[in-house]
């Protein structure tokens, strides 16, 4: 396989699964020169004209959209660990002797890792998506056969947009429906809020059918999924299980060491005079996150300031200060809690997003530069401010890139890190593979000091004389290194089971096959 | 200039403006054989990150998107006859020294009618849209140095989308827009209501400008038109003449005839057993429209039937009719008066739809197959019941198609009209310009008898017995005619002046000079 130095110094492929692949060239640097992808003209005359698409099962459904071998069949991620519409479309698959699919998930989770059966079977030849828990570890180990292909949200949708990725069929799974297609995810047993992460599917698919388990009369309103795009629509009982696709609750950690990071990053963001009227911030779901939003909301208090808007994934902490009039807007991409998918239903302040909408690169901007203060997680940083988000010290590929790259373009991007996990290190010399450039990460907080990257000489002067812990990064790796020894390097082969590419379609890194020879 | 006679019996152009065009081959038997038109890929990197994308003028904004000889630039017509925002674009242009352009509005209204000044010196080379009044005249008349090109809503959204026109620059006024460019038509001194007729160009052209007088921050919310698709935002003083963009009252007809025309109309319908429970339908925005919707609301008061949808043009008895629990949602395209506006602004039951989701005929279906009753205007119908909504008998160009062509596929569509209008018979032996096929129209509606196309034999079966007078078309023809006597042809020249196309993109019909010289 050949493999090219990229500007970031990363040894990457040049072929991902038969096609050539661009290695990136630097932050802002790659122009795209051709055009968007151009699905096929349809015509009302082959549709019906009383507007009702439904067939009878998703295999018929398949079948009428012309399902063959080798084809590319793309699935949401909004019921997260609790979807059963994939597993029905590859057992349909299977019941009809399909072979050699590629599926397109935006997200895969653990309650898909009997999927391995699929791709052991033949029926699935490779997952280009992320791939959360089991099914990264089988990846991880050799399992797979093609190479899998990992992106953001906004890479996503760039990467179907751009046509880099031909969506066969896209199978939508919808909380509410309507017989021609018209869908949502505000409302239903499977309610998740929203469907953004299937609107390029819905858009650039060949074909799309839309399943649900709560078929309404025309018109399903609103409609986050539009029924002119949609080829067939399908009734079934169930197409998630609730207490999976949202907790009922969400809970600021408890931890006295995480509560210690999450209070250190706010009272970072006040010292740097990022907490003023009108501003922005999106700080995620995790119990830290959760925390840091909570310490905004206090400051915001005290100060009498509002936020503009916040960007979700929201929960009840969010919701409640949309409601209490600490922001003007939620923009959510999605709800992790139930009060996020209520409040998105009632309240015009909440608003959904899409990944093109705030994620995409190849538009004609998108929302995420307009983010004031993006606080971020990682499984690794390096000395020069890159980090990894996919991959553990182990070499183990475990978790997706969600919108992490997309947020590295906001105005001021915080990770808050514990110095190690389980003694090992989490500010190392390389990170194990590169999912964000340094250059976007300005400051790393843990539990034993602050780290900003030099190049925001702005955010350094700003904090002067705060009281902060302030420390280079390389001290911070040095006292991490002091308690936990130095980390032993990931034991990984040559073989190449996975690209991770940037927020422009380029190659950023690669990552390989764990050596589990001598292990097992 | 080569001439075929197309299957509705027509003689149609083969080549538009130097294109070639497919002559209509029968309703829904053109099948589209190619793919969208693919818009150029954009990158975030070629656009501020903070997302302010504000030009100081619409010059400035113009200039940065490189506007050139020959280009052709797309308004839409939400602000009706109170546009401001065309004449700015060409006067800029003028001032720029640019010529030949190609004006592609979704209807430009008689507030253009001093465009004629820009055709004749050079800037305007020809309008590719609806011209309704003057501008219809001196296209009419010869002036205009291109072919004219009419088309529905729809068949607009089907020639964009695939790339029949291609639009370099759209302008797009906005009632309210934030600086990134997301933007709608809710709010601000110029409120239209919706931004719909816009939604092709923002998604199609090469490059767009956003152009508002009330700027708000980031986010304006909701976006009816995303700012992700958007080049270049400007700020200026006033973009509409309010007064003229809405009605502040629109009015129930209060004439005699007109409102025996509504009451045979609604006892049709009531007759044929259409108004029942969760029915639809759409009458339009006219004074007689006006009272068939109210006619329709004391039979379903009487009946206790609710109507689960209403298709807009809104207005305040549509309105009324939601507000009270006659219909579940009014589906507008567009607002007539005030309450229109403000109830889409408001009410979660009054939703902004577009010719993408009602109309567009190259879409996976659409709306107008859904609605059960469809009211609909014409200036002549033949014994065929083919119909003309442009041209008057004299063969002036004086009227858009607008929706009209779309909603011949919903499922009953009645006309109603006088049996003549000073003195000149409405129902003729042949329609002097064609826009709708006769199989698609199912009843007409005089002062003096209904005649229902013998296609409809369901319809026929339904009324007997009803007491409602009903008579063969023909009849009503030799009515008229006993009235006015046989009514003169147009004095028409050979030269095409405007080509009339159908929902597919095929051409149903021409447009010719009208013959003035023994008149003047």
């Amino acid at each position: 396989m050949e493999m090219v130095k990229n500007s970031a110094g990363r040894s990457v492929v040049t072929d991902i699964n038969g096609s050539a692949a661009v290695p990136f060239q630097g932050v802002g640097k790659y122009r795209p020169a051709g055009r968007k992808y151009a699905p096929p003209v349809a015509s009302c005359a082959d549709y019906p004209s009383d507007g009702d698409k439904r067939a009878g099962s998703i295999r018929e459904a398949l079948e009428k959209c012309g399902l063959r071998d080798g084809m590319t069949i793309s699935t949401h991620h909004h019921f997260r660990n609790g979807d059963l519409v994939a597993d029905m479309v590859f057992a349909a698959a299977k019941e009809m002797g399909v072979r050699d699919l590629v599926w397109f998930p935006s997200a895969s989770f653990p309650c898909h890792e009997h999927f391995t059966d699929y791709m052991k079977e033949g029926i699935i030849h490779h997952i280009e998506g992320s791939m959360n828990g089991p099914l990264g570890k089988f990846a991880s180990e050799g399992g797979m056969k093609g190479m899998g292909v990992l992106r953001s949200h906004g890479g996503r949708y760039q990467a179907v947009q751009d046509g880099e990725v031909h969506i066969d069929i896209a199978v939508i799974g919808a909380p509410s429906s309507d017989p021609f297609g018209n869908a949502n995810g505000l409302e239903g047993p499977s309610a998740c809020g929203l469907l953004g992460f299937a609107l390029a599917d819905s858009q650039y698919a060949d074909r799309v059918i839309v399943v649900t388990d709560n078929m309404v009369d025309f018109p399903c309103v609103p409609w986050q999924i539009q029924g002119n795009y949609v080829d067939v629509t399908v009734e079934v009982d169930k197409i998630g299980v609730p207490e999976r696709i949202i907790s009922g609750t969400t809970e600021i950690t408890r931890s006295p060491d995480r509560l210690l990071l999450a209070e250190l990053t706010a009272r970072f963001c006040d010292a740097a005079g990022l907490i003023r009227d009108g501003f922005s911030f999106q700080t995620g779901a995790g119990g830290t996150s959760l925390a840091v939003s909570d310490y905004f909301g206090k400051i915001m208090r005290e100060r009498g300031v509002k936020a503009r808007f916040a960007r979700g994934g929201s929960n009840k902490y969010l919701v409640s200060m949309l409601e209490e009039g600490l922001v003007d807007y939620i923009l959510d991409g999605q709800t992790f809690d139930l009060d996020g998918v209520k409040s998105m239903a009632r309240n015009p302040g909440h608003v959904w997003t899409s990944p093109f909408t705030s994620y995409n690169y190849h538009g004609k901007g998108n929302f995420a530069g307009m983010v004031d203060i993006v606080i971020l997680g990682a499984t690794e940083v390096d000395v020069s401010f890159n980090a990894n988000v996919v991959t553990h010290s182990d070499g183990y590929l475990l978790h997706g890139i969600g919108g992490w790259q997309n947020c590295l373009f906001s105005k001021t991007v915080i990770l808050p890190l514990p110095l190690f996990r389980d003694r090992i290190p989490v500010i190392i010399d390389s990170v194990t593979t590169l999912c964000g450039p340094g250059e976007l990460i300005d400051v790393i907080v843990t539990e034993r000091g602050i780290a900003i990257n030099p190049l925001r000489k702005d955010l350094l002067e700003a904090v002067k004389g705060s009281g902060l812990p302030i420390k280079r990064i390389e001290e911070l790796k040095m006292e991490a290194e002091q308690i936990c020894g130095r980390p032993a390097a990931a034991e990984l082969d040559e073989k190449v089971i996975a690209a991770i590419k940037w927020v422009d379609g380029t190659v950023l890194d690669v990552v390989r096959k764990v050596r589990t020879g001598n292990k097992s």
